[in-house]
Formats: C-alpha cells, sequence, structure tokens
C-alpha cells in the first residue's frame, strides 16, 4: 500500500449473503494486493435498522443506514456497490450513476434487457462492475489465457452445467430468489448468467439458441430450471443447463471448451484446479494435465499465498476489486461491466422468449 | 455347461472391429456362464476371401463365405448376427428372419424408422437382438436396478453426453461411418442411438425433443456432432450431446440422473464405476458413492473374478449374449430386440427432422 | 460482535509467510465468529525496520518494532505471537510466558524435546497455542467427529504422506529452512510434525517406531525426507513419509485410516474434501463418499458461506484463532498446546534416534 | 496365426481362481495375438474328479486327471502350468523340470528362498515363467518405457500399498491363503510379492529394508499386513505396505515413483490409466497428465480395440503369455523367471527376518 494517495468512500447497498462477500473483498483487497486506494468503508444500507448496525459492527463499516436513496445522495461517497435482490439493482444504479458515484452490481444486472440498457446508459459516464466474480477464479483466468494463446485451437464445442440443488428444500421455498417479483427469473438469472458471462468471455458471441425452462415445484412462478443449444460466432456448438434441483450438487459451475489443439474442463466446487488437455503432447502421454491453479506462474496466485495453498470462493471478489481498483487508476475499462452484463442480460430475454415460443432465436444483432 | 443339451449353430455377416467383438463373445460366453446351448461357431462371411478366412482361423470359426445371401439360405445355421455397415442391415436382417433364422443385428439397427419398422415386422416371429451391449455393463445394469428399486426417486434430470475425438483424423476420414450413402449418419446412428438406448432403459419414453446438428469438415455428409434437449414422460428434462469432436475424449460415453432422492453418474472410459449419490445417508457424510461395481452383490460380475478384479469393454458382449440365450432357453423376451430398436430409430429420425426444421417435434405418438 | 466486552491486545514477532496466515486470522476472525474480545493488533516484530513498518501498513498493525525483546517487556501487550524460524521459538516464548503473555507459537515448537518440555514448563501458567492449524480444516474436524463416534470402529491402519516438491529448487536453497542451526530439522519438523500432530489427534499415541532420513542435495545438513513405521496404542500400525522431493506434489498432505467400520481419506490439496467409507451402506453401493465438507451440518462451514462454497488455507488459521479466543472467555483448555507440541516434539527426537541408531524405539512412556 | 507350424502341448494343475485366469489366457492368446504356436490344451488337474471333469468342459481342455505326478510324466505334454496353493509349486515344478517341460508357476514361486534357488536351479535348461502379472498391464508397461526413457529422471521416491479388505471376513477365514502350512505367508506371499516384483523392475535393486507384520486375528498364523522401508541402489527410498484389512478397499494395488524429471502413479482399480507428472510441461500447465492408456502408441492396446475401450483384470494374464510364446519362438529369455521371482524370494525372507529381528537386513548382496 506504500505510495497510496487517493482515498475512496464506499457505500454498500445490501447486507446478505452478498454483502459478506462484497464486505470481505473490501476488507481484504489491500492486504494481498497493493492497490493504489484507500477504501473507506464509510456505510452500509440494510431496511432493517438493527440488523444494519449489527453489520457494519461485524464488518467493520463506519455507520449503516436504512433508506438507500439517502446513501446514494452523500456527497462524500465515491462508489455505491449493490447486492440488493434483483429488481431493485435498476433504480439505485441509476440514482447512483445519475449522482456521480462509480457503481459496482450483482448480477443479473436487471430484470431484463430493456432495464439493463437504461441502466448502461445511465451509467455511461462512471466506472461500472457487474460482480460475475467467476472471472476471476484463477484457474478460470488461467483458461481465458490459455484460450487467447491459442492452445485450444479452433474452437469445436461448448458445455455449461451449472448443478445446484437446494430448489426443492421448504425450509427456502420463500427466499426472494424464488419470487418472480423480486427476483425476475430463477435458475435462469441467479446461476445460467454466470455460465453465460463466462461463455461470452472464453468462446465469444453466441448467435442463435434454442432453450426450455422447467419448473418442478407446483405455483413457483420462475424456473427450477433452464436448458440451452446454442450456436457461436466463431462455429463452435454448444449446451448449458441450470439447475437448482441437481441432487447432489451443491455449487457444480463447470465448464468444458473442446478445441482443434486441446481442450480445458473446470468445476467451482474444486476452483484450484484445470483440467487441461494439450495436442501437442507426446502421443503416449496424453491425457487431461490436473493443474493446481497455485503457482507464480498463474494468475492472481502470487498474491496470496506459496504454491499449493488453496484458495476460496470468497477470493474471487477479492480479485474481481483488485483489477477494477487497478484500471481505475491506471484509467482502463474495467471488465465485465454495464455493458457486458447487458449482453447476457439480452441472451436471457432471448433465452425466455425461446422457450416461450419453442423456437430458435436469433442474438447475432 | 452341464447339462447342455442343445446345439446353435451361428453364422456371423461382417468381420470387422464388431466382428472380433461378437467372435469373442461367442467364445467367451461359455466359459463364465452356464449357458444352456452348445454353440458351433459354423462361418464367418465378409466380402473379401482371404480376409474372411483369416479371421475364421483366428477365431475358430469353422468355415468362411463371401456371399451372405448363401450364408442366410445354409439350413444347418439356427442365428444369423449382423455386424456390416448399417446401410445393409436391413436386407441381411429380413432374408434371414424369414428363413426363420433367429436374428441379431448391430446397432443402429437400420437406416431410418420405417425401414427398422420392417424388419421388426419381418423379424416378429423369431428371438431378436440389436447389440445396444451398454445395457450390460454391470455399473449399468445396477443402475438400472437402483432406478426400478426407487432409489433415484422422482426424476428430475437426464443428462447424456458421448464424446469421441477421432472425427478429425486424416487417417480414417474415408471409413464407411463418415459416408451417407453406408453409415445413414455420423454421431447420430453411431454415438446418440446408443445413449438414447440408455435413457429410454433407466429413464422411460421421450415426449418432445429439438435438436441442432454439426459438420466440422467441409464436404462431409454426415453429422459430426449432434446436440439435444428432450422431455420425458415422467416429467424429466434432459440434454443429449454426441461427437466425434471432443478432443481428449476417447469413448467418453457418460450419462447421470438426478431424482428427488439421489443421483447416479456414469463415464464407459472407467466402466466398472457407477458413481451414487444416496439423500437418504446422514447428513454430515453425504457425497457420490465411488462404487467400483464387481462384487458378488453386483449384476454379472460373480460370473467373472472376485471383487476388486475390473472388467473390459469386450464383456459386455459377453453379458449380452449370455442373457440372450437364457432368455432363449427360458422361453422370455429379451431385450433390447428389434422392437426396442425401432423406438429409438424412431427418435433418431425425430433428431433428423427436428434439426433439418429448427422446431420441436412430438414424438410421444 | 455483540457483547464484546474484552479488548486483547496482540503482539506478533516475524512477519514472513506465516506472519501473514497469522494477521489475517487476527483479522478475519472477528469477521465470521462472534467472537468474545476486541482484538487490538498492537505491533508487529520484524528484524528490519522497513519490512517491518511495510507489513504494519499491509496487515493494519498499529505499530512495528524490531526487537522481540522489547515488544515481550510491553505492559500493554496481552498476547504474545510467534512466528519466527524455530530456533528463536524458545527464548521469546520462555520470556513473553515469564512476562505472563499469552503464547502462540509457530510449529514445530521447539528444536529439540528437552526444549519443548522447558517451553512448556515456563508456560504452565498462561494460555498457550501452537498452531498445527490442520487440525481445524473443516474436513479433518469431521474425521475427527467420526472417528470419536465409532463411524470408523477399530482402527487397523493409519498412513501419512506429506509430500512437497521444493527441495531441489536452486532458488530457495539458501532458505533458513534448510539450514539445520535454524530449522533444526528439514522435512521431519516442517512436515512430519503436521502428520504426527494429525496422527496424534485422530488415531492417538504412538508406542514405538522405526525410521529413516533422507537427504538428496549433497552437502545439506538437514533431511530432505523422512520414513516413518510405527505401531499405535491402540493396536493399529501407520507409515509416514515426509518429503520435499515429491516432484508433481506441491503440498499434499494426506491421511487414511482403515478401521473395522470404516475408513477416511483426506488430502490437504482438495481440502474441502473428505473420502469416507462406510461400511454400514447396503452392499451393492459401498463406495467412498466423496464429501464436499461445506454444508451446515459441517465443522466450522455455517460461520463461513452457504454449502458448496469452498474454503481456502488461510481459513484454517481462523478457525485455529476462533476456537483459542472461545476457550479463553470460556476457561477451557485449548489444544493444541505447548504440552501438546511437546509430545510431536518427543516423537520427532525418536524418529531422528532411530533413524541414526537404525533401531525401533520405544515412545511408550 | 498364419504360418504357425508348431504345436505346443499344455498341461495346467490347478483349478481355481487362478485356474480359470490361466486356461482364459491359454483360449484367447490366439485371438488378440499372431502367436507363433498351436496350443493344444490337453489336460487339467485337480483333485476332485468330478470337478476336474466340470473345469475341463467349461474351458475347452480336452481331458482332466486328478494326480499331478501322471501328468508330468506324460510324454506328450511340453508345458506344465502351476497354479496350486503355494506349498505344493516346488514338487510340481522340479518334477515338470527334470521331466523337460517348461514350467509356469504362480506367484509366490515358493515358500522360502531357499525353495525358489532349488525350483531355478532344477529348472535351469528349461524356459521359465512366473505369474508377476501385473508387469503386463499396459500401463506399467507404458510406466517402464517412461522409467527406461529417462522420463522419471533420477528417482527419489518408490511408494507402494497393496490394499485389500477381506482379511477379516469370516467366510473365507479357512481358505488356504490363510494357512501358514499351505500359503506360508499372509498379505507378504500374495500381495507384497506384487509390490516387490515390481518395483525391482521399475527402480532396480533394494539394497536394505526393515520391516514389520502385523496380524489382527487372534490365532491366524500368517501375517495379515506388512510394513516396510527400503533403501535403492539407485538412492531412492521406499515404502511398502501391503494388508488384507484395508477396509473399502478391493484390489488396491498402487505404486508412486518420484523423480528429478517427473513421476507416474498406478492404480490397480483403474488400471487402463496412468498418471504422469511430465516436468518439462510448461509452467502453467504443469499437473498429472490422466492417461488413458488404450492407445495405438501404448503396449499391447492395439491387440485389442481400439483407443478407448478398455481392458479387465483378465488381459493381463493374456499379455504374459502371448510375450512368453514370443520370446519362445525368438529364443530371447522371457521375464519373469525362476531367477526374477527367487531375489522376490529372497526379500520376503528379508523382510520376514527383518520383522523378528526388528533390525534393518542388508539385501544388497
Amino acid at each position: 500500500m506504500a505510495g497510496q494517495s487517493r482515498k475512496l468512500n464506499v457505500a454498500m447497498i445490501g447486507a446478505g449473503f452478498m454483502g459478506r462477500a462484497h464486505s470481505n473483498a473490501f476488507q481484504q483487497a489491500g492486504h494481498f494486493f497493493d492497490i493504489p486506494y484507500e477504501l473507506k468503508l464509510k456505510v452500509v444500507c440494510a431496511r432493517k435498522r438493527e440488523a444494519a448496525e449489527q453489520f457494519a459492527a461485524q464488518w467493520g463499516w463506519e455507520g449503516s443506514q436504512t433508506d438507500w436513496r439517502s446513501v446514494v445522495a452523500r456527497e462524500d461517497i465515491d462508489l455505491v456497490d449493490i447486492c440488493t435482490p434483483n429488481h431493485t439493482h435498476a433504480a439505485i444504479a441509476i440514482a447512483a450513476a445519475e449522482a456521480g458515484k462509480m457503481v459496482l452490481c450483482e448480477k443479473p444486472l436487471a430484470m431484463n434487457y430493456a432495464e439493463a440498457q437504461r441502466m448502461a446508459r445511465a451509467a455511461r459516464n462512471v466506472p461500472t462492475v457487474v460482480w460475475f466474480n467467476y472471472r476471476r477464479v484463477p484457474a478460470i483466468a488461467l483458461a481465458k489465457q490459455l484460450v487467447d494463446r491459442g492452445k485450444i485451437g479452433q474452437p469445436y464445442h461448448y458445455r455449461a452445467t451449472y448443478l445446484q440443488s437446494w430448489g426443492g428444500d421448504p425450509k427456502v421455498a420463500d427466499a426472494w430468489r424464488f419470487r418472480q417479483s423480486e427476483a425476475g427469473s430463477g435458475a435462469m438469472g441467479d446461476l445460467l448468467s454466470h455460465s453465460l458471462d463466462l461463455a461470452l468471455l472464453l468462446n465469444g458471441p453466441i448467435t442463435e439458441l434454442t432453450s426450455t425452462l422447467k419448473t418442478f415445484i407446483p405455483k413457483r412462478a420462475v424456473d427450477d430450471a433452464v436448458l440451452l443449444l446454442a450456436r457461436f460466432a466463431n462455429d463452435s456448438v454448444g449446451t448449458f443447463e441450470a439447475t437448482r434441483f441437481a441432487t447432489g450438487c451443491l455449487n457444480r459451475n463447470c465448464f468444458e471448451i473442446h478445441g482443434s489443439n486441446g481442450a480445458i474442463r473446470f468445476n467451482l466446487e474444486d476452483l484450484n484446479r484445470l483440467e487441461v488437455f494439450d495436442g501437442g503432447d507426446a502421443m503416449e502421454i496424453q491425457g487431461s494435465h490436473n493443474v493446481l491453479v497455485t503457482g507464480a506462474e498463474h494468475p492472481y496466485a502470487r498474491h496470496f499465498w506459496p504454491p499449493g495453498h488453496i484458495l476460496g470462493y470468497e477470493h474471487t471478489f477479492i480479485t474481481t476489486l483488485a483489477d477494477f481498483l487497478a484500471c481505475l487508476a491506471e484509467d482502463r475499462e474495467f471488465h465485465p461491466n454495464f455493458d457486458d452484463a447487458a449482453e447476457v442480460q439480452k441472451l436471457l430475454d432471448a433465452v425466455e422468449t425461446s422457450a416461450k415460443n419453442r423456437t430458435w432465436i436469433d442474438v447475432s444483432k
């Protein structure tokens, strides 16, 4: 943190699971990275006063408030971080952007593409971040490097599954994530959005898709599962599946790419590993390399611990924040930002339309 | 083989990869099972005389011929086994059935559903077998038992991938399997047919599907890959993918089922194993059981070696044949037979139509 | 942190790899656990002023010093945490204990058993901790619960390997960990000490052992590898191996226990998983359960993230500290303390003697 | 089998588990390999007439006898294959060798080193084979090639575990394998002998060792488990463990080698796979290659099925026999023969002595 000269005053709206993950990132980024700003955790905002106060005490926020509008109106705030339920993202983000704040927002960015576009337009003059945090899992960042260096070659197949199993748990049946009015969708916005963001990062634009949705719980208004076939601009084909009814799978966010020179495979439940097949290996020892992505030569790893000492889920938020701050200091554009997330939202809209109309949808324009 | 009283005279048409696998089954069934027939390997038929003779010598066939019609016409033959390229199945099978022979035939049974129906009709008075041999992998037979006993519960998801990588190999580019006129299709008939047969076995009828085909090699007339979304009569949803362009995958025939009580996962490259998730396990030790399916309590295993001694690919043909012979002796109907394979062919036709018309196809009637 | 009433002023001696891991624990414990103290990070001590100052700034210590004696002499310090090279542990720990401070110390506690005993005696009136942090990996804590509940039954075999590969790396050849005068030993004190601590926790006392040491680098004074056979008081037998020359292994700290009812297997490179074999499972689905130890029912996990969101290396220090603080507040004895670590040191001395004399050593008294 | 000119008349003594495995090899070798002999399965010998007759019928032996001496005395027999309990090997092998027969014998060759030496001397003018069949698992043959080509470099560590779990099963408690008078030893001769043979093949001579034995079942005269530390002539160090009390492990015969350039790992329960770590890989994709040893470039595989089609336990006997017959035809010495197996027996004697005397034993002379 030597040479740090600039303070950044942070406000966070929302104090649930994601509020904890983001608070941790704000606290930890400076421990592991030489970040170019001094982060001041000014205020956390949650609807219930007591909860907000307790959260602030636990996570080191200077104060707490219960009305996001007054937070966004504060002149001393530089950056507003949004981790509230999906239906509130737009109002908060637009207000924050119009007040000239930088805006960081949880995914899915919006309830639909039109809303996402409005948000992106409103924020076009401020730095933005959407917390598609998995882009910065070290193993996924390595995957991106390998793809970009041509180690996979011409892509043939992309295959993504995001498998969870809590959809049928009666204890959580009334969570906001199952309510249409607050979440917008089910597995689609929550899980498939991650898979699509990674696909766009690693395999480029999708040109057309067809999909189907499934809800297993009677009267539930959102999808429990979404299935997808897709064609990519790079001439590869893909399948996507996201579900909250994959019994036995807790957070199995997987993807595979097969190309002319090699292949990669990832599973978030083993997030420190990347399987890499290298078609250039001598024939007799060809087989997927089981790479423990913790080495000095791997993305992010040297900032944390020596080789072989694994990272966890929460580190993906730290690396995202550290990269954003570096971009900010160097006046480089950060990705994924609101425009990137709007592209995902466009695909989600197409998925919904396709499922309803039972047709392929052209998403190439 | 004690008590064996009946001889069965066998003719085999075709002497390629499958000819070796079938010959091995005819030779080995009696070593591991108390089969109720004495198999007489009378004649193998291949187009080139020298190759036929050498094959007969190597695999213990009494003689060889080069014209399948004269083989089928032989009065001393009880059973005709067909392992020629796909486009010849119908003529041979129908002639054999009309001559009163039992008919065993490689998959895919036919070039299309209409042809499969004609074959099934022609053979309705003789015992038939289609070599969907993977049904009798011990681990898959165990999966079937678990499903039937309700260990998986209400099924939610079925997911099948059949991944091979030889499609781009220039050394095999002119194999009959890539010629439309002889194979009928590419990955569809060769690989997807296996996946569909297993899905019907394990998860019941499919009611509708949508698909897309992909050919990566210019001017190739058959599909290199096929992707599929499906809905099943039991209210579960499924994805299927079969490809010859999955770099790094040699014969990765996988399926997963997630249900309300448990889940199973299988990969043919580890064919002695079945992953079983049991929702009834104590919470703190819930996790997929890595079952080495070689125990006395497992299907077929006791016929071979003690627990822990693994089986290979070829054993699936031996178990198929042994089961067929037991059914024959006990006058029970064997599955999968021509009717079962015609159901697969009906789905393959629908896959092709769906891919061409870019629509969902109702396959429930 | 509601109800927190007591402050605890902390000093840390040492600012290397372990200094970072401990600082992180001091910073993070209160975020994830309701710890009964307010930790004040008063001072970090390192020999070089500039490094000490930078470390203090990066990790949030109020100040820095360069002479541990003056730190230990400070009246405002309640707790001294030692993460310096091994040969300095005794002097610091004894001085701190004699000054009435609580003492936390990195492993191995001492250079030999006699020194460890002196330290334990000096500290007998103050709370002590030795950072055998792996005891509090959630999966290992689960292993301990399963053993204690009899899920493994009568133990037959204990098998531990701690495999690293940096021993031959010329870039680190002059690290203090390879110097006899500072480290005391090589793989023995660094790696085997962890394995022995876990063995004592999970499988109870060792009664006799025989060992051999190996140094692959000419002129290196410490062991690169240590191999061990052992007999336990519970009538099981064991093997231990620790090495810095296991090419391809970064931090593969593994153990297995086989007992009359079940078995468990752990690998630190997959620290969120525990393999559990349950002999009580129905025969046809017996196989190791692949347990992702992140559920509400698992040790520690509920303090962090929802099921399926994995933890990393650093969390083991957080859980250790949180448990220690809870013990402190409730006046319960914490383990592993100096007495526990002295038992490990006794075994390490016996290993060294056995290797030198090439005999079995009785360690039962 | 074209060009086959020579007949080889075979007699087999013993008709248990190994009798089946050997019969299968005699039947199958000619199907998969162009063996230079026509094998005539003349006679199988077992003590009970009815069992012998049934076995002969099931496995295609021309006839059966009950007295091995009269079999060995037959002039028409060229080759005697021994798969009886251990205590009978010597008498049969010596008689057969003195009658000028080639002798194939199950492992362990003898009850002790002196007996093995007598057998080797008696057989010095006839071709011999000891069925250490695992040498010819394709993955192990590949491991041998990699070691010989220097892909592992200077070896540091050798680690072998042979884990089974049937030792406590009351149903088999009176099997001959648990009787000192017939088996000579328990896990030592049965399991450790395999591990030692592979170690000698892959890592060269052992110079000294220390060991301990353990019997878990009261009054059982043979060892249930054996543990070993060893030093090799190539300056590497090793551990060995063989047990029949490793709950959850069926036939887990594993070894690992770590060398200066790479590492390999094998597990017989996944016998078609070899894990290969190649220190020459680019740093960012270093990790164990998961090699499915079924390719045209792999040992033996091309004789069986296309890549990705896995082999089973029984194939190791087929490859052993095929190699022996090729050596025989080309007048090359086959390994492992009686001399090789006597070296293993020498080590087993040393293991026993070491365990009794609780000392290291020099086995370098």
